[in-house]
């Protein structure tokens, strides 16, 4: 084994870079074997010099980022500061410099991750970033790797904890959103401001960052098309249990059947009880892959957290430090298929629709010719009278699968029946 | 990117060669783009030459593996034909011939890993062998790689399909241990001799290789404790149903509580229904895998076929390449723990075992002693008579966690009891 120490720069020093910092400590003796050479943590740059920080060598902390980044002496940079700027510089300067990054950063990869990739192969240097989607689930390394060999023509999965904690109590405790979400605050699942989460910021960045890894094309954040959780109701839960469905943000990322395109989008949506992503609890994260060859695929555990992060970026250090030894480097960006991202109209879907309607015959036969009028096919229509007796009915339509853009058109279409009083909720079906 | 091709012999051309075979002629193009060069099939060794191999060149094939590996132009072995010799042989063989190995050989790598890591070190080549275990699902390279910064504690799975079918069977239909297995034999998920299977060998040796790269240190296939399921009866599956559970034949790789030891088994178990592996289907494998900060991980999929192992070896075959372009090689063997391996006595575990006692006064009490005597504490008991009025009664005890040596002193015991007529069965209970 070599005896002169890789040396490591830690970029943040939060939840996640403060158990970084813990376990390269604690187990260094496993990490050198791992490595073939011992790995010395040679500085950390932080915002609060003045935070007590247990078992961190005070020497080490410094607020000056760019300095230790530019030290030269570097041979792995980890960055967990998050965020656009000062991320992307510092990653870029540190390539400059010679080091290889690993990053836990989903928000400036799903932004930018093709200025990163041509920085760090310009530099002959490695650019890791497991952490980045899906916690400690091992997701990019297998899509990178264990599946370069196969076809991927799907995946789709729970990639945000916080909506499913909240989707979960609102289907298992009948919460409203907003009861589900002050409890998701109060229990550390939310943030303050939770809007990354809840509005489906978080999940379009992993599902960018994904449909670009397993389609081999570059994917963007305007790729993705993004609806959140906001609007979803105890009404739109208690629907999907009576058709033997629960409510989940799912990330969906396709291949176009006839292969010339893919699309990327978060939204929620119904699936069936009996699917596997429907039992996926509290925070946790599971994703599928359907390879052509390989068949369906499901990663599941611990989507966030300090210590499942901390594990992803830890495994990547590994990685990243082998390649250095070997003077070798890891996958690169693989963008060769060019494959154009179609918009969301293109997406072939299925629709639950809740209308209001005028309680009074011939209702269904209008609204029936409105589908038929843009090519939907109806799967089911339930219908049932108010009980408050004012004259409104309630019309539950199933459609099948369509191009979203006639399910949309058909949306707007009933919107401007006189006899529509209002659209209660609209909701896709997947995973059947 | 590179345009003379890397040179892949194959051996064996199966089910899995076949497919490895026909997916890089259909596949040529993108396994380029992602090796960075092309690569050619360039022969195929068999024994049966005779065969007609669609869309394989007449021309590759041979009967004469060794010099094949011995062309010395070769650049990557992929080993599919399976056992012990003349695999082995053919591997260190091509090592020294400059190829790299991919090998799908779980029997082989549990027999005698250390003799192919060890040749494969010396010559600096790949072995790699992905689709050794549990098909297409990531599961070497996750352990191998995205943990290598964390500490596995656990590896519990469902590692072979051929028993999970059958006991799916057993517990879905009702059907008995023979009629489940000429089902699976009918519909071609068991061999016509399908003792490795149902002995439970295959799963064995998949335990041996994952707690070998878990915990780092090497397992032999005599270091692991191995109970098939050919003993479970209807009454058992009925027995666990009861209890909420389910019966799986399961490979659990644990270090022990104290860190300084590790032991790995096969055998069936009864788990809680609510556990995720009781709903692993059919032919499907799944694996949880807990690591100290990663938590826990949980990987599905198929397990065995054609193309899922075809997909798994072609992933490795493009990190094979890689590396050889990179002039690098991948992980190779870890074993620097020297961890020992406990035998079964020392695991601690629990017990559902069932008794036919005699139907009178006191039996309860001299049974509850026996346990007591042997210091394994009793759970739950569950007593009734028998419906053909013979003077029998049956009585079901579940105990809490004992060490294993424990339990089966308190059940040999039990035998020697006047009252005790005899033990139906015994089962452990895991997953809680």
């Amino acid at each position: 084994m070599r005896t002169r120490p890789l040396k490591v720069a830690l970029l943040g020093c939060g939840v996640v870079g403060s158990e970084v910092a813990r376990i390269m400590t604690t187990h260094a003796g496993d990490l050198a074997a791992r490595i073939g050479a011992p790995v010395e943590l040679a500085g950390v740059a932080v915002r609060r010099p003045s935070k007590v920080r247990e078992g961190i060598d005070p020497a080490l902390i410094t607020t000056d980022a760019t300095a230790l980044v530019k030290r030269g002496d570097i041979d792995v940079v980890v960055e967990v500061i998050g965020g656009i700027e000062p991320a992307r510089t510092l990653i870029t300067t540190a390539f400059e410099h010679g080091a290889s990054v690993v990053s836990a950063n989903k928000a400036l990869l799903a932004e930018d991750g093709a200025t990163l990739y041509a920085a760090a192969e310009r530099h002959g240097r490695d650019l890791y970033f497991e952490a980045a989607v899906a916690g400690a689930i091992p997701l990019i390394r297998p899509l990178r790797e264990s599946l370069a060999g196969d076809k991927v023509n799907r995946v789709l999965g729970i990639v945000n904890g916080t909506t499913n904690f909240i989707l979960d109590r609102m289907d298992t405790a009948g919460a409203g959103y907003s009861e589900a979400l002050d409890e998701a605050t109060a229990l550390g699942y939310a943030e303050a401001d939770p809007t990354a989460d809840v509005e489906g910021f978080d999940a379009a960045a992993k599902a960018a960052i994904l449909a670009g890894i397993a389609f081999h094309t570059r994917v963007g954040l305007d790729d993705v098309h993004r609806e959140g959780i906001t609007e979803v109701t105890s009404a739109d839960l208690a629907s999907a249990k009576r058709m033997g469905c629960t409510v989940k943000l799912l990330a969906i990322c396709e291949r176009a059947a006839d292969g010339r395109s893919v699309t990327a989008r978060v939204h929620p949506a119904m699936i069936p009880l009996s699917h596997p992503l429907a039992s996926v609890r509290e925070a946790y994260n599971a994703v599928f892959v359907e390879a052509e060859a390989a068949g369906q695929l499901m990663f599941y555990g611990p989507g966030a957290g300090g210590s499942p992060t901390a594990s992803a970026v830890l495994g990547d250090l590994v990685a990243v430090c082998r390649n250095k030894l070997n003077e070798a480097t890891g996958p690169g960006e693989s963008a060769y298929t060019q494959l154009p991202v179609s918009p969301m109209g293109e997406v072939v879907t299925r629709y639950h629709i809740s209308l209001d309607v005028a309680d009074k015959p011939g209702v269904l036969a209008q609204v029936a010719t409105v589908f038929a009028e843009h090519g939907v096919s109806i799967d089911t229509v339930r219908q049932k009278g108010r009980q408050d007796g004012n004259g409104e009915a309630a019309l539950v339509v199933v459609t099948h699968r369509a191009p979203d853009a006639a399910l949309s058109g058909t949306v707007e279409a009933l919107r401007k029946l006189d006899t529509v009083r209002g659209v209660a909720s609209i909701m896709r079906v997947e995973g059947e």
